[in-house]
């Protein structure tokens, strides 16, 4: 009845974003492989989102999950995302990307860690593991994702981003 | 029939290691909480390992958890530990002492983070999530840690596990 899938990382290449999520790719000559990889069924995932898209994460950096995130946004899907205050000092801190097109956003406020690596989707699918946002998560660490769509997992998880976002709630 | 379970931290403080693991705390006087916490629970599973504990995990500085570990090695059980190569060189490393000891220990030889997070208790349960075995992922992160038994979980964490212990063997 329920669905449980774990991605490990990292994979070889990125996939074409045209091949995995933009109904295909017409370049005569293409740089990016045309497979299925773990990053293709975690993009898939995340364009899957339709009523609620809730990413909390300790850091994000790469530039494709960025694009993936506004994509999402502009689609009409509510979006809202936790995230280190730290990662908000990065240099080139996609953060501000986010901001200028109105994704809501929250930091902890917290000197320790908010170290948490998870996303759900339509509060139905939660994707877990050690996998952070960024570049080398994808093609570089090993790491790994686990998803699932049993309530049983999804609630605790949705209860905890709850109790973030309010916590984190701006003065 | 499989179960579920999410955990969340910070938890507020350590448990009483005799109150929680070694059959209960007889000082007059005891400075930590006898109380469940996260923690508590998390160790409960490490020290329910009969047959075997595989730990897959990136970095491991909490002298409260290199100390369970200890313990279950001592118990008989066989212990395997994946660390990252990285996480050798701190400080007042732990895994001189588990070297000391005679546990199984392998290191990634890459450049990149064996960023896991991951363990198996028994080939039967599973733990896994943003928890690195720090101070910090105990009372002061906010970290998540998802166990179960479900085999299709399991297996591949098992397998992932295998993998890289082959992959990381000594020359
Ligand atoms: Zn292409
Ligand atoms: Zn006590």
């Amino acid at each position: 009845k329920y669905f449980y899938k774990v991605l490990f990382f990292p994979d070889e290449d990125y996939p074409c974003k045209f091949y995995a999520w933009k109904g295909g790719c017409k370049l005569p000559i293409c740089n990016f492989p045309h497979v299925e990889t773990s990053f293709k069924l975690f993009g898939d995932y995340l364009y899957s989102a339709r009523s609620s898209l809730d990413v909390c994460v300790y850091t994000i950096t790469s530039l494709v999950l960025c694009e993936i995130i506004l994509d999402v946004h502009k689609s009409g899907t509510p979006v809202r995302v936790i995230i280190d205050d730290e990662s908000d000092n990065f240099e080139g801190s996609l953060l501000k990307k986010f901001r200028e097109n109105g994704v809501k956003l929250r930091t902890d406020k917290s000197s320790f860690l908010m170290h948490h690596k998870f996303v759900i989707i339509d509060k139905e699918t939660v994707m877990n593991g050690s996998f952070n946002w960024t570049r080398n998560a994808i093609t570089a660490n090993n790491e790994n994702v686990f998803i699932t769509n049993n309530p049983e997992v999804v609630k605790p998880y949705m209860e905890e981003f709850e109790k973030l976002w309010r916590y984190f709630e701006p003065n």
